[in-house]
């Protein structure tokens, strides 16, 4: 029995050698710079996933909600990070969350601080968030005022415990100046740290996202390194030059359910509500939401001739097919799709089927 | 206690009130017509829901895949069709539904007939599907060929019952030419009807979209009406004139986690993955990923002013607020935000909170 019989319906497959073999890669460039590698845990939000992880040096990860975070707690991880400005309707859940469990929080304003200083029952540590460019969330890298408000509230509560500064550069997906984006993100965390270490010794600065993890190979003195997607990697880490399409380690498996010959256009099961709903748009405006590989016996190969996702609906899918697809495939065949943007689609599919048919878990629930 | 205080996360509330009247007023007008309305349920996706819309003479419904029909089967639905190209690797799932509930269908191709006709164990219904000029699926309108051998497939078979023809115009969702898509639509249906009705005097015709079911109001000779977005709208569908926003059913209740005056944008914790990454461009190439409305103990309202999500990311919101909004904002707030496209939102979100405190199931898994 291969693991093709178990599928019926649109199914993500993970490929295990090609997941251990990124995470191995960026646990070893981490290493050999002197950094630590804290995984953004949001790419994989697997148990199972993690036991891997552990066994490349990882001890801690990050998360982006506190549902995430409760679902990984008790699995063995040093620490557990919410990468998201806390939100502080969840206090009780995070008190109850760090009885058992060390965790951080981010912060970004006075006002959440105070909550939090007020209302923790138990050791929380926290990172502020810094803008340095991105726009889309975290105090600006001048406002020292806020940064020190912050701080001094921190001060007043013997559960809340300054960590450090984290930076998401997250403007490195859509710009071409990538390393002048990374230079000036390590200058601002830089310059912070000198600013404030004096006062806060152990004050670590992390960075955090896969462009630039995957292509820069000078940190300076940023003490922790936080990409996520580099995990399974994808189209867009692809396009973007982050990993080559054979790096990519998950990949949605589609029924055919009709051929169009004269069109060129294969319809599958496999939409919206599958892939999510990511695209890419080339120079001509021609959209992407995925390209076709073949599977096999062993796991999938990048076809020679491409053939990609044309368009989708909620469950719909229209491949432009090659020639040579075209003329070989049939109704009832399986085609897999590599994800244009891996985290949205493990996160619509809820579980992986890997390559010996083992279901490997994702966590579920919003 | 109202069914705020439930709320620490984002959470899909949902309007009873809003959502019996749409059903309401899509029944009255299908009876009006003498038509019978048989909606979509992807949509939906819920026994409750379902509950509600039996008490507007609701007796059959449409779903796009076998899971969503497994879901939905044993309560009461004198027939749930499969409004998606039959996928014949899931043969045995719809024999093992198809003992306890009556079934049908969506065949495109002789070579699914012949599968299902040779290997059916129970009575299944089909409809064929016909591409009147949407090209996404189903027969072409003209082709008799293909709808001839696979209506002659089917005679083969004593399991296999051909029930008629069904039409889904998707591009009303795209062309500004509703009305003349529509006659196009309705005019394929009749002829085909008229050239069959001899051989199979009970085939129906059924189309289906919200655009047009809301919008039209002549629906020729054509049996059944199988809208499924009407359950709720969306702004999608008040961009397109079918509703207003004062007839959308369903909200995302989001909450504030920071606030940057200056730049009136508001931070959320509500992202892609609750929302799905459906957007509206307006003519100046500005994105709304949703709408901002107020919630208060008795629902929502819609705001004077407008307050719209400008960008989103896996978890993050970031909303343009409004003068008025930006001023009375605070810091652990709910907003409401009226989704883009409401299938992909609630599929996304996998549940539903009245606005009386009680969870409201949705299908779950894909």
């Amino acid at each position: 029995m291969s693991y093709l019989d178990h599928i019926s319906s649109p199914t993500l497959l993970i490929d295990e050698k090609i997941t251990r073999a990124n995470i191995k890669r960026m646990a070893e460039k981490a290493k050999k710079h002197g950094k630590e590698l804290v995984p953004h845990w949001k790419t994989a939000q697997s148990h199972e996933i993690g036991n891997w992880a552990k066994e490349y040096g990882i001890k801690q990860i990050t998360v982006s909600s506190i549902k995430m975070a409760a679902y990984l707690c008790g699995q063995g991880w040093e620490n557990i990070h919410i990468a998201f400005p806390f939100n502080i309707r969840e206090t009780s859940k995070l008190n109850e969350l760090a009885k058992d469990q060390s965790l951080s929080v981010q912060i970004v304003n006075p006002v959440t601080a105070k909550t939090l200083a007020s209302k923790l029952t138990n050791p929380v540590g926290f990172f502020i968030e810094i803008d340095a460019g991105y726009g889309r969330t975290g105090v600006n890298v001048s406002d020292f005022g806020t940064i020190e408000e912050i701080m001094r509230i921190s001060k007043t509560s013997d559960k809340l415990t300054f960590k450090g500064f984290y930076l998401h550069p997250g403007h490195t997906y859509y710009m071409p100046n990538k390393d002048e984006i990374y230079d000036q993100s390590r200058k601002a965390l830089q310059m912070l740290k000198l600013k404030y270490q004096t006062e806060f010794p152990k004050l670590a600065t992390r960075i955090g996202d896969t462009p630039g993890c995957a292509v820069m190979d000078e940190f300076g003195d940023v003490d922790q390194l936080g990409p996520g997607n580099f995990v399974f990697f994808d189209l867009m880490q692809a396009e973007l030059g982050s990993c080559s399409k054979e790096d990519i380690a998950v990949c949605l498996a589609v029924p055919v359910v009709d051929i169009q010959k004269e069109r060129k256009e294969i319809l599958v099961h496999g939409g919206g509500v599958h892939l999510a709903k990511d695209v890419l748009v080339d120079a001509q405006g021609n959209k992407n939401f995925g390209e076709v590989v073949a599977l096999h016996e062993n796991g999938w190969s990048i076809l020679p001739e491409r053939s990609y996702l044309k368009s989708i609906s909620q469950e719909h899918g229209v491949i432009k097919a090659s020639d040579s697809l075209i003329n070989s495939v049939q109704i009832g065949d399986l085609l897999g799709i590599l994800p244009i943007h891996s985290c949205m689609t493990a996160d619509c599919m809820g579980a992986y089927l890997s390559l010996d048919g083992k279901w490997i878990d994702h966590a579920e629930g919003k």
